[in-house]
């Protein structure tokens, strides 16, 4: 080793011993008489001390010569420090240096290697190497190495065996656009890179492996956004012999075992809600349960206290849905608008916003006191009391009009806002829940037919079976489930379809002919004859876990080299052109 | 659960419990009287029991229709067996059954499943799923899971942090050939898959990790022979402000630690020898070292006891070299035959073989006799003698002659084949040394060019940097090493280049031009300006490293889906046509 200690472990009880150190220089500071140089490495900074008149000359003049960055090794006597510095583990001691070297200069950075750094998004990404090189940047990916032992520990534990599934695999499309690799040695032919490892971990439990997992890189060719990454990793995993309950406890194990390891927290209840719930209440599949704020109707298909009062945008529409904002009743006219603005963003495309103020005196104000009576409006208010949304004097009754699901989003949307204004989303406070009974299928208007909400291996609960008989496929409900955490989906999966035939009748209503289903699945069910186990399984997205873990909404921060969203390495400049040789090897050219 | 307990758990104290299990149906014997059923998961073998008269007659004929494989659900009370089999840990036991049902049915399966199979390679391969059914094979990817964990459980140990690097990166002409990947988004560019994630590695160490390891897929599009994938898998790893002796202490510590760990075994000592030294006198840069057999020169640089007898095979080479088969002294003709078939095979395409018998009165007989005398041959068996191989009355020395490194590398596979022969070549014992001072570079005839043995970012040894000036290149030594055990290159690696200015020089040695050395590693050569701390790896063959613990020499039975000699997975169909529809969005076509 070129060093006898790291940077973070020198202390009172090293001291009089001769150490030699390596690193890069944080920062150096010149007072005439004396030097100090903090030497920075992944462990921490231990201070160097020189001095006029004691410390040979060379040495000193070296030391002046150091820009920051420079990677020295320096060795010297640890002794006490005169004035100690209680914020570093180190700050009792510094090197007084007898032998300074210079292992590589270094050009001055084009941004500060501080936490606060004055380097925007582009250059950080392009010079990556030096963004890595910050104390918050390698301590998510330190973060990441500890979720992914931990996850480990827990998965080992528990008789999961880790198994590699192939990279290179096969293209299939249903579902989202896969990366192609062209084969050489298969002219005209391509694998596909995994979307999931789903098709092998079932085959896996075929083969009786009973518990598997994986932590495994996925890929997925879609238009980019900020939380979405071309390449992204999974914690990967499958059971058999098993119910939905089984997984649901097995997996809430895992990820309290997480808190516990990685976070020091409980994780409390993992509470269990039903897609129909969360949709009705939250107008979302993954409600942000850290705060209540709960839907209530005025208009639905079980409710109506709005109608026939000669307003039309509430007669109009099939449902009228609010939440109760506490203690905003005096928001501003300005606060109003913005509210009014930001549900009307393109994004969310709401039509407008009603609010009914309930004033701490008890009297009740609405933007639609033309149409309504004080009375109407005390209905309203009534409708949002103590069972409902608690809505009190001094709240603020916010509600959108519109079409069923349509408006709830919109609505789920407004809530979170509120949420975030209100200060009910601290990202330290951790809340986890279920949402299960996810619907099977879901239509798509533009194709004109029905889509796997999941993807066509989930199994259809028993007690809804009968609807794929009778037809009415949106009624099915799947054997499938989300975990939330914070309002972010971190993992899902669901009980799998385990017998070739209802695996075939699946492919059939998904629009598969028959001769598409055995080309491109024909393994699986030929698997599915050999004595294919009940099984099931869910996937963590581990990028996303430990973003939460983080307390950041951006995975690209917990991600060593991720790309832009144009899906570009600007490091490394990738994708790039390649040789004309390598085009006629594979056999393909470019039409651009 | 479906089950109380799986088939490898019960015992005597659980006699009189209730208990449900699951599994397949391994065999079923029908005795009339008596119905035994082995019920088997991955945990083990449990023998179900059935009796006329005592069990109601439905299960009974339920018991009689199952086939081999079938999954079912079997609940009984668990008994003493009257007569117990010592052969499995479940064999006190049997289950007294009360209840059972099928919980899939299985068609005959295509081959045998038994820890024998009377299934060959290709209906193996396409029904791997139920291959992987078989003991022996799913004992293998287990073993894979505890080489994996015992891996992490050391380097975590030794502060190394695990980095998740891309695997969509930038393809590089230099080296094997890169799987490539269209991007839809930068049409007419192309990622690549990683062949390793060296230079993102050593970016790592730029940025400060100072400890890095990733058990990582790489990838590489290379005509495929028996123990080579398309996919493969690595440990890598990286340290900064480290030598050479440091890397190879660190790494002995993990070999020997998953030596403890996973086979119960001290590895012993990891003896070390030089590049020079293997070549010498093994004609390998991996030698076997589990037997001795070194090689003996009778004519080279240093020794001539061959030329001037008129025996023109001898005068017409620059070599002639052997080795002493302990105790073969009485081979037969037709074994001599055999030996000078396998040498001249194209393969190893020796142009024929000598022998010299040693014989057990101490009277020497050769296939030259007719232009070497006794006492010619005399001197041959003392070179062979006490110092050198110890080759003593009752041996054969078997002597080719050729032209230096190529008829060592003949020789090397003879001596591995008398090691087979002389069973000195044990799967279940170990011996593992590293092989250093690898040469830097090596002259490519056919390009006529130098190229990098190892990779371009090796360093050379600095003594021996004056030859970059000289232009004897061929004589520059790199700080690279190889992990050599039973004569299997498990690992290698090398201390790289960390400044900028080599990094160029050595770039313009292999033949890049200046911009082409910026285009491809422009990023890698700019990062060594930003202060490159000193560093250096290594990466193990992963797949290898297991294959070698099972004591198999295919890698394929330890990767859970491998692909054929064609790159092709033949239970999936993979690879396969796309759609036009792909093809058209990634802007690419096909021309076969």
């Amino acid at each position: 080793m070129l060093r006898t200690h790291n940077n973070g472990e020198l202390r009172l009880n090293h001291i009089n011993q001769t150490v030699t150190l390596c690193g890069w220089v944080q920062r150096s500071r010149d007072k005439g008489g004396m030097i100090w140089i903090d030497l920075r490495d992944r462990y921490g900074i231990t201070q160097l001390m020189l001095e006029e008149g004691k410390t040979p000359k060379e040495i000193l003049d070296l030391s002046r010569t150091f820009g920051r960055e420079f990677v020295i090794s320096a060795t010297g006597l640890v002794v006490e420090r005169l004035s100690k510095n209680d914020k570093i583990p180190t700050g009792e001691i510094e090197i007084k240096i007898t032998e300074l070297s210079v292992l590589n200069p270094a050009k001055l950075p084009p941004f500060l290697i501080e936490d606060e750094t004055d380097g925007g998004d582009d250059i950080r990404m392009k010079y990556r190497y030096l963004d890595l090189r910050r104390n918050p940047v390698r301590q998510n990916l330190i973060l990441r190495h500890s979720v992914a032992k931990a996850t480990r520990q827990y998965l080992d534990n528990q008789d999961f065996i880790e198994v590699e599934t192939p990279v290179l695999i096969k293209s299939t499309p249903e579902g989202a656009r896969d990366f192609v690799v062209p084969s050489r040695m298969n002219p005209g032919e391509f694998y596909a890179l995994p979307q999931s490892p789903q098709t092998f971990k079932q085959l896996l439990m075929v083969s009786g492996f009973d518990r598997y997992y994986q932590i495994v890189k996925c890929f997925r060719d879609e238009d980019l956004r900020a939380d979405r990454q071309p390449e992204f990793t999974q914690i990967d995993c499958e059971m058999s012999f098993i119910e939905q309950e089984d997984i649901l406890n097995m997996f809430e194990g895992l990820i309290r075992h997480l808190f516990t390891q990685v976070k020091g927290l409980d994780l409390g209840e993992v509470s269990r809600m039903t897609y129909a719930h969360a949709m009705k209440f939250y107008g979302s599949d993954k409600p942000d349960i850290r705060f209540d704020m709960k839907f209530v109707e005025l208009k639905s298909e079980e409710v109506d206290l709005v109608s026939g009062k000669d307003f039309v945008v509430f007669d109009s529409v099939n449902t009228v849905v609010g939440i109760c904002a506490k203690g905003c009743a005096e928001y501003t006219r300005k606060q109003m608008d913005e509210l009014t603005d930001f549900v009307k963003r393109p994004q969310i495309g709401a039509k407008g916003m009603i609010y009914l103020r309930y004033n701490a005196d008890g009297s009740l104000k609405s933007s639609v006191d033309k149409f309504y009576s004080e009375e109407d409006l005390k209905i309203w208010a009534e409708a949002f009391g103590a069972e409902k949304s608690g809505c009190r004097p001094g709240d603020l009754i916010l509600i959108l009009p519109g079409d069923g699901n349509k408006v709830r989003k919109q609505l789920n949307e407004l809530r979170l806002e509120m949420g975030n204004r209100l200060g009910l989303r601290d990202p330290k406070k951790y809340a986890a829940h279920w949402v299960v009974d996810f619907p099977l299928l879901e239509y798509g208007e533009e194709d004109d037919r029905w889509f796997a909400m999941h993807h066509p291996f989930t199994s259809p609960k028993p007690e809804d079976m009968k609807y794929l008989e009778t037809g009415e496929l949106g009624k099915i409900r799947a054997n499938a489930y989300d975990l939330v955490i914070n309002g972010v989906e971190v993992g899902g999966g669901s009980i799998r379809i385990f017998q070739k035939e209802l695996q075939a009748k699946m492919f059939s209503v998904l629009g598969f002919t028959d001769e598409e289903a055995k080309n491109q699945f024909g393994f699986l069910m030929d698997a599915f004859e050999y004595g294919a186990p009940p099984h099931g399984g869910l996937a963590f997205g581990f990028d996303r876990l430990c973003s939460l873990f983080g307390g950041s909404d951006s995975i690209r921060d917990f991600i060593a080299f991720p790309k832009n969203n144009s899906g570009r390495d600007v490091m490394i400049d990738s994708p790039s052109r390649i040789d004309d040789k390598q085009l006629n090897e594979l056999k393909i050219r470019t039409v651009v």
